[in-house]
């Protein structure tokens, strides 16, 4: 098998994980239902990923790849920068159309303490999404369009108001107030 | 038996239950090993709470209504009693000595979309914890010793950074900084 075989066949079995896990979750999720979503042999999932740690492990490190991809087509201008990344995170649209996928995810943090991989690409997946948030804020600081606010503190206040609403999402709560109170209590001392 | 019997066995099912969420997180508990901590028959768990799902709900309400009695015993100086409520929902003081209750916790929120009952316990004490701030800030704002904010604006700021302080600790991740942006953009601004 070539190198471009193998590769396409890792990214068809990541596609297959993906929709394993909007349909079953993760702590439901099994190497027999990954490969049953692939139509190919369980066998070739673990030689290509050896445990279903390291695939789910593989599956993050996809997701944050993207992401990544993602932010390099953001706007260039920080006020709508910052509009774009709180769509993302806070309004979470990436999950309108796989909101099966939300429960799956939260369930991985669940499990992440211990299994050392899977915790160290959701935290480096967690830091990029605070990275994007900073360096807007910081643009914008330069450019002049936003105010002298620790860019810092204003980024974990924005991350805590995304995994909040992640969870408000879970348990089916509107998310109104919780943008409210980020709008009038963070973001209006942050906006010229 | 009687009605005191049945409460009693109830009781020590939950402390069954809480101990085996402690163990085997939440994905992974089954009516037989909430059984094996209790020392009793999985029939008896059958018989009080009927499925699995009902006796995690029951856990819940009473994990709700056991913080409701020590919300009681809070102090009475607003101040002192909003510092009581940082450390139990920010520093995340109950769950020091038993941290395997964490990913237990969160996993339920991943497996409460579509459970009626479970989701509803959760909510309901989502809910309860945003009383206790909400009410703690607007008695401070009369006392005189709390600003003029947006009551209802910090409480949802306070309750996401309680939520992702339990999820940064979920993977091992320092809450410092977190903390202090809470303390320096919010709770600066509650503060007289």
């Amino acid at each position: 098998m070539s190198d471009g075989g193998a590769s396409e066949t890792k990214a068809e079995i990541l596609e297959a994980t993906h929709r394993a896990l909007v349909e079953h979750g993760y702590a439901d999720l099994s190497m027999a239902k990954i490969a049953a979503e692939y139509d190919g042999s369980q066998s070739l999932l673990h030689y290509h990923f050896d445990t279903k740690e390291r695939l789910i492990a593989a599956y993050v490190r996809q997701r944050r790849q993207n992401l990544e991809s993602e932010a390099a087509s953001l706007p260039d201008d920080p006020r709508e920068r910052l509009d774009a990344l709180l769509s993302l995170f806070v309004d979470l649209e990436p999950y309108d159309g796989s909101s099966g996928l939300m429960p799956a995810i939260i369930e991985m943090y669940g499990v992440a303490d211990g299994t050392g991989e899977l915790q160290a690409e959701l935290r480096a997946t967690d830091e990029l999404a605070r990275d994007l948030f900073r360096t807007t804020i910081e643009d914008g600081q330069e450019a002049g369009a936003f105010t002298d606010v620790d860019a810092e503190a204003v980024t974990w206040l924005l991350f805590a108001v995304h995994e909040s609403a992640f969870i408000r999402e879970l348990v089916d709560e509107d998310t109104t107030a919780l943008k409210e109170a980020l709008e009038q209590v963070v973001l209006a001392e942050v906006r010229r």
